[in-house]
Order: C-alpha cells, then sequence, then structure tokens
C-alpha cells in the first residue's frame, strides 16, 4: 500500500526529455520505527533515476521521506513502497532504491530494489 | 553437515516476491575456534541474497551465529556451511557468503561462496 | 539555450588525433544560485571526454563556468547546458558531464549527462 | 527545565569508585525538531564523565534521549539541558556533552558544555 | 570597516548565559573575489566561540556571509573583519574564525584569528 | 576480584629499567559476554604502560584475555580488572587500559583507566 | 626454476570440492633481496584462487615466502615463481598473484598473474 | 617527436615472456614546464603493460621521465609522447599511460592513453 | 648564505598589525637537487607565522620557492635557509617552517624549524 | 651491547648549530627475528631528534638498520639499542626512537624511548 496516499510527492518538467541522463539523490537523513519494537531505525537512501517526462522536486521528497518518521515498518519493506510511489509519480526509464541501515545486533543492512533497466546514462 | 541441526535460524514471508531485489547484511561480530590450535578466530561476515519467498529474520541470524562462539571450524568450510544453513532454509534465487578473517601469520584471508546465478538486482 | 553566446570557450588541435584517449577535468570550484530562491548552490564538477579534432583550452574553460556564478538556473538543467555547449564547440567523440552539488535539506544531489558512446580508452 | 521530570535515566553503583576513570558514550542516532520550522534536526552526541558514585545505566540513556524525537529545541539548549539532567541524577566528578549536527544551510554546528573539572584519568 | 554596515547579523539570548560552553559553525560554503584579480575565491570557515549574553542566528550569518559573494578582499583581511563584525554584535567571551582557502599557485593558506582569551570550555 | 587467580599473565626483566620509556599493545581482539544478557560483546583494547622491573610477557596477555570469552562482566568492570591484574603482576611506574566496545543501541563505549602518573616518555 | 625444490608447500583436501569458491590471502609481510644491488625489497602478496581439489595451508604458505628473505630475484620474476609453485601443488580451477613493492627510485611497482581463467565465484 | 632521442629507456628480457601478466609502475614524482607560462607543473604517472619480449628496466625509466624536467610541453602532449616512446622500445602486448596533474585554476586534470587491447592479465 | 640575493621575496603591509592572527601556507609543489647525487628531491611545505608589520605576498613566495628547482641542497640546510630568507624580509613575530620529503631509501624525512616563541594565535 | 660495533653510522656537522630544530626520519621498512622462534618480525620506525653538532647521514643509518635483518632480539631491547647507538654517535639535545610492529596473535605493539628533554623546537 502507497505511503503517499495524500499525494505528497511533487514532480516538475525533465528540461531535457530527449536525453537519458542519471540523476542521483543522496538522503543523508531518514528515521522510521521498527514494526516489532518500536525503537527507531536509521538510514541513508540513495535514489537513482533516468527521467522520462518528469523529475521529482526535491522539497517534496524531503517531506515526503518525513512522512516515516513515526510508521513502523520493515527495511525490506519500506525499500520497496518507496521505489513504488516515485515510480508511480514519475513513470522513469529506470529507478534504483537503495536503503543502508545503522547496525542492529552487530549488523548492518543494505536493501537494494529497482524497476526497469538502466538505460547508458553515466556509470554504472 | 549442517550447524542449525535445531533450526535456529528463522525466516518470514518477502513482502514484495515479485520483485527481484538485493538484500545485504554486514555482520560486524563473529567469533570461532581454530580446529587445530583451539585458539579463537575473528571474522566480518557479508552475506548477500535475492529471496525468492522467504527472507531471513534478523535475530535469529544472530543467533545462529553466535552458535559458533566454541565450535573449532576451518575457514573454508564454515564459510560454506552458512552457505549451505541459509540455502536450505530460505531457497533463494542467489546467495553469497564472504567471510573475512583476522590477520594470522601475518596473512590475511577472505572465502567467497555462493549458490545460483545473481539476477539483475542492483550493484554487482 | 547556450550560457555560451559570447563563444567563452575557446579550444586547440588535439594533438594526438589518431588515437582515441581519455582527457578528464576536476573542476573543484563551481557556484552558480537557485532559480527559485536565489540561493548560492555549490557543486564540483567532472567533465570527461574523448576529443576528435579539437581539445578545450582549460583556461577558457575556468572563465566560461565562472559566467554561471550569478545566474539562476537548476541542477538537472545545467549539467545538460554544460554538456550541450563543450559538444557544440568540440565535436568530441564522447564527452560526459557530472555534477555534484552540496547538501540541501539533508540531501546531496548529483547528475550525470553525456554525449556519444564511449571508445574503449583508459578506465570505464 | 528539565526534559527528564519522568525520571527517564537509571543509574548503577559504579563498581571501582575510588578510582577516577574516563566513560565515554558516543551516541551515533539522535533526532529531535526544529522549534522554529518544525523541521528534523539530527545529530550525534559524545557523553564523557568521570563517576564518582553513580554510572548511567545505557538502556535507559537511550530511552531518555529518544524522549527528544518529537520536540522542538534549539541546538544550544538541548546540549545543556542533557548535560544539567545527567549531573543531576549522576552527581559526578566531571561530565561533558558534546553534540554534532548535520549540515543546515550549509553550515555544520557542534556544540559543547561541561560540568565541573575534569580529573586526571586518560586522553584529554 | 565593518562589512556589515546594514546589520545583517541578528542575535538570541544565550539560554544557559551563566556556563562557559563551546559553539562551532563550520560553514562549508563561501566564496569572494580576489581584489588583484577578480577571480573568484573559496573558503571553508570555522567559526567557534564562548557566548556571553548573546549567541549569533544562523540564518543571519549564512546570508552575512553570502555578503561577501561579490566583494574583493584578501584572505588576511576578510578574516579579521568577519572577527570583528561578530566580536561587535555579540561581544563573546571568546571568538575565533578560521579561514581555510582552496589551492592557489599550488599553494594552500588558512589564516586564524581569534578575540579575546579561550575559557575552558570543552577540546582546546 | 581478579580474573588471574591462577596466575596466567607472565612477566620478563626490563632489559632496560634504568629508562621510562613507553609500552603500548593494541589487543584487536576481545570478546566477553553481557551480564545481563548473556549476548557477545566484542572490543579492542589498548594497554599502555611504563614499566618498572617487569614487563608483559605477550602470549600469557594473549591468553589471559581470552579467559574472558565466556564470562559475564560489566564493561566499567572489566576495565579495572584487566587494570588491576596487570598492576599487581608488573608493579609499573604507570599503567592505563583503554576499552573500545562494539555499537550497542546505537551507543559505541569507550572506558580507560589508569595507575599511577605518566613520566616523561614519548607522546602522550 | 622452482623456489620450492623442498616442497615446503603443504595442502590439505578442499572440503566442497562441488563448488567454485574464491580463497584470498593477502600476506603483509615479505622481503626479499633485489638481485643487483643486494639490497632489501619490500611487498605485499595478493594470492587469489578457484581451488580444485587442494587448498594451500597457511603456515606452509608462510614458511615457504620466509624461504625467499635472503634471496636476490626481480619483481617480475618473483611473482611468476610463486604462481608457478601454487599451481603445481594445488592444480587449482584458477589462481592469481599480485605483488606490490615500496617505493624505490619514486616509483611503486604492482605484478599480477594468474594462471586460468577465473570461474564465477563472488566478486571479479 | 620523440622526447627519447638518445635512446635513454633500456629493457631486459621478459623472464616469462610465454604469459600474460599485468606490469604497473606508479611513478610518485614528475615535473615538467607550462609552454605557455614556463610556470612548473606536476604530475603523477601510472603505466601498465602487458610484455610481450621485454621489460622496461626501472633505473632508466626514472631517468627517461627525468629528463622532462625542465621541458615546456602539454598534459595532452606529454602523455601520448611517453606512451610512444615506451611502445617503440618495449614492442609490448598492450600498455596504458596516465597521468594525474596537480591542481591549475581550480581544475585537476586526468589524460588517459592506451595502445593496443589488453589481454586478460589480472584486474581491469 | 641566503638564497634571495636578489630579494625575489615581496610583502605587503599587515592589514590588523595591532593582533596576533596566525597565517599559514601549505605549499603542495616544492622540488629541489640532491648536492651529492643531482638526483631530484620533492617535498612539501608548510610555512606558519605571525606577522608584525609584514605579510609575504604569495606569488613572489611562490617563485622565490621555484628558484630552488635545480640547485643542489641538503633537507636541513634548505629548511633553515628558507627560515632565514622569511625571517629577514618579515621581521615576523614568530615563524616555523616544516619541509616534509618524500621516500628515499624507504625513509621519508620531515625537517622542522622555527624563529621566536610563538604568541597566543589559534591552535598550537 | 652496541649493535654498532663496526661504527657503520656515519655522520655529518650540523649546517644550523645555533638553532634547536627537529628532524624526523620515518623508517617504513625493518625487519628482524624473533629471539624465541625465528620467526621474522616487520616494524616501521620514527626517529625524531634535536641535534647538537652532528646530523646522522641517511645512507649509513639505512645500512645500519639493515644490520638487524637477520638477528634475533625483542622489541623492549631493539628499540633501546637504536637509541643508546644513535645517542652515541649524535650526543644530540634530544633524541626519541619509537618502533611500530605488524600483528602478533591478534596484538600490535608499539615502543617508545627518549633520551634527554626535548627543547621547544616545532610540534611536540
Amino acid at each position: 500500500m502507497s505511503q503517499d496516499p495524500a499525494g505528497m510527492l511533487e514532480t516538475f518538467a525533465n528540461p531535457h526529455p530527449a536525453r537519458s541522463y542519471l540523476i542521483e539523490h543522496h538522503v543523508q537523513e531518514f528515521t522510521s520505527l521498527c514494526p516489532k519494537t518500536g525503537q527507531p531505525d536509521y538510514a541513508t537512501i540513495l535514489i537513482r533515476y533516468v527521467a522520462a517526462q518528469r523529475c521529482v522536486e526535491l522539497k517534496s521528497l524531503k517531506l515526503y521521506l518525513q512522512g516515516y518518521r513515526n510508521r513502523g515498518i520493515f527495511y525490506e519493506d519500506v525499500t520497496n513502497v518507496i521505489l513504488n510511489d516515485l515510480v508511480q509519480c514519475l513513470q522513469p526509464r529506470w529507478l534504483q532504491v537503495q536503503t543502508s541501515w545503522s547496525v542492529r545486533g552487530g549488523i548492518r543492512s543494505v536493501i537494494t530494489a529497482e524497476h526497469g533497466s538502466k538505460p547508458p546514462a553515466g556509470p554504472t
């Protein structure tokens, strides 16, 4: 189920839609709650995409991600939900979401999900 | 022979089974014993997989790995045994185990074993 | 629309035009303005290309990039405009522009656009 | 005004009270809200002290700090309030709190406050 | 001569004036012009102080420093002028300004000026 | 209470007893158990001392520290107990023990205890 | 000509011969002599292989490599001789030797030789 | 035009000509002059090759490169000239030259040229 | 004997002579010749001073240091000669010269000389 | 007992004997043997001194240190013997020797011995 029911994510027209080029947003501040224990989880998130007609507006992206602050959700789930929400509003050529979580029980987890096949557009 | 005879490893249903995505667990604390000398060995372990129907539950993974604390086992063997045990309970699309050992005799060893072929799902 | 109407970019004859080789310029100082807020943005820029007949002269490249100091322009746009201007004056075999922006709202963005297909010439 | 009215911070008896020794807790996960904008702030916190009769219990320290998650408070204030609350419950020989905040407007801030004079006990 | 004739720097009341504590602002984005050549200079700036009655408000500090963007001023001069302006509006117990400049002619310069004697308040 | 009742720690005669000089042993592998939960804890340990008549033999030090592998003991306690045991068998001019623990609950702890006053002998 | 005439290298049976997996030994201590000047050379050596029926025993590897301590041999030669000796005793699916030498005349050299084609088994 | 008219570069017979293996020389000290301004330029140079019948002797390589100390030559040119001279005297299976220059005008340049196609011989 | 007989070093009036403040110039490019072998030596140089009435002009400092490019001079000597020349033309309150040389025979040397006593002015 | 019976260490006249200045030699390559096991030990060595009338000649220092290559000697002993030999031939104002040894049994040791009191001459 989408975490963006209210349509917080805003987009703007890709200024160079004829070219496949790579856009990366390194989100350095993200926190949600563990659905089992209610304890806070912290992550950094890397969003990489090749736009088609729309690009995501950065301030709305920040506010959308802040919406997870007090929700309980698993690592694997939040990664795929963010991916789904961004794909729905951007309809990109390719989009990848990678979440990197702080240490829990001596284990640091990284989850990477993507939509579509990456077109040639800068480094792999 | 499996090191998980009691079935310590627990799993949960993959919340997005239709998508091939990458899950990585960087285990920063692992210790076992040298089967020859009885001296402690220390390692970090990287477990990377693309799930099919099941994901490994993190607390059970931690406890499973703690089960090696006082067992004597060689580097090459423990890497493959962990791989076998995880493959058995997860039946993943792809799974890789990499163990990196602390220096012995001026030599630092790294062992990497994998099961299946990695589907396209994030960085190689 | 080009940001180089006055033709600030100067070129010189490639001294070894028969060979495909890689030229990289890591620009460590770049600043422009946000077109929405008028606030300064800061970036580093990596320009990589395989020349055909012409190479870009470094001092003119520096002055051309200084021309953005007091202009308002979006991340995605400035990356593609620099690419277009360099392609127009160099007619290279391949050219890539990557801009890496300082943190805004906890997010660090990187935009990568390229023209042509990279011929084999040094590391990917 | 204290942020620990309910006495969340718990202590245990210093097992070696006759010796001045240094205890450091590097808190890698902390978030509060900006009292002006309501936007999240993120920090790491370094707590260093030389105990007298009591030491702070780590799980209660974690829960106490989680209590700031949804409160609006300024950098300078939260640093001193944490210092005051720890001093009140520990009555230490010396205690220092240092908060390091993530970038805002291109500026990264660090606030350091301490109580008492550090006795000789390990590195400055 | 002050660079803050219009009084851009704003202050707020120190919430804990009875305690000497250290406030550090690491400014990661600063640019001015070379008064000889008109070429841009880039610096990072570290402002450290122990407040008396007033603290500097961060947004006004950002805007004040942006005021140097198109002014020609020498390294040694700008460091002391920023110091003088901050001292004038804060009347601090101690204040230090350190500017670190990008490479020119193979030389990287760092200028450090301070006002008053640092009271004991965190690390030297 | 000493953790070295069996006298595992061995010493040898300081070959240069007339000179105050600094000996440092960086122990990169240490593990004990949490006395509350029974879960493993991991640390690195730095032992620094200025010998009088005796130096600690390295292999016996390694075996002594391995003796904590399956004991439950708190951070603050183990640091002081190791200090006490080394002081008892070495009677050094000065000795310092610093334990640095892996992350628990988002917090990384470091405990530093010492015996005597460090004579001038190399870097502080 | 082999440097292992006395057969110092010992092997043990690969415990998982049915699987292609990667074994890496990072040798951090190696020294030989320059055959021209008699001066000592220092290197680190990385040995990577995919075993067939036999694995190299680590202590014998250490002793074998110590055998070069007082022999004069060129960089290019020693790299290939170690490769040949290991291939002879292990008969591996694939084996690579990389030697990295300390600076001589402002130049740091790295030599990499391999036997066979690397099967898919962990990172390239 | 060659910079090695006097034939400073010396070679020796490849001791293992039947095997394709990788030789890398990281030159950490290189200086030449800017042909426009006469000012010194500084670079590090990476030479990588797969030998056929001959290897380059290191001392002659050092002296050959010192021959550029007081010559005026452009970045792009010197990279290709060194490549040409080495190819001429070594007749290698593959050879690559990469020059990395110190910052000029806020720009750091890297030029990479190669001869032939790299045979499989160690890391890409 | 001075290396600045022609008076290449130029100075300008200290814009804030009433304040003791620290000026640091990190020279990243320096080369001279070994007086024994004629081989090139490379160094980085750190010049730190507290000015009295005069500051050193950066372009003249660069040209002065380039004057050593083809002179034979020992590490210890060049450090003290630069110190003497700067002291003579600046008459500073305090001045320190530190030269860090590239590796020769497996040894990296650093020479540090100073004139006067450092007044309190920024970090030690 | 001295390790320099044959007087390998050579000196030259301090070119600036009137000034107390700091000379540091970072020796990156040193090896000796363990007197118990005969196994090789590896270290880096930092020699720091303030000369009186004599400085140590670098090539003789290199050869002197190579003299330990096949001798069995303990960490604590070799540090003090090198110190004694250098003090004997240099008669310095101050001299310090620090040896840093590679990992043995999971422990990395550093020994620091000095002669005299360091005069003010550059960083502590």
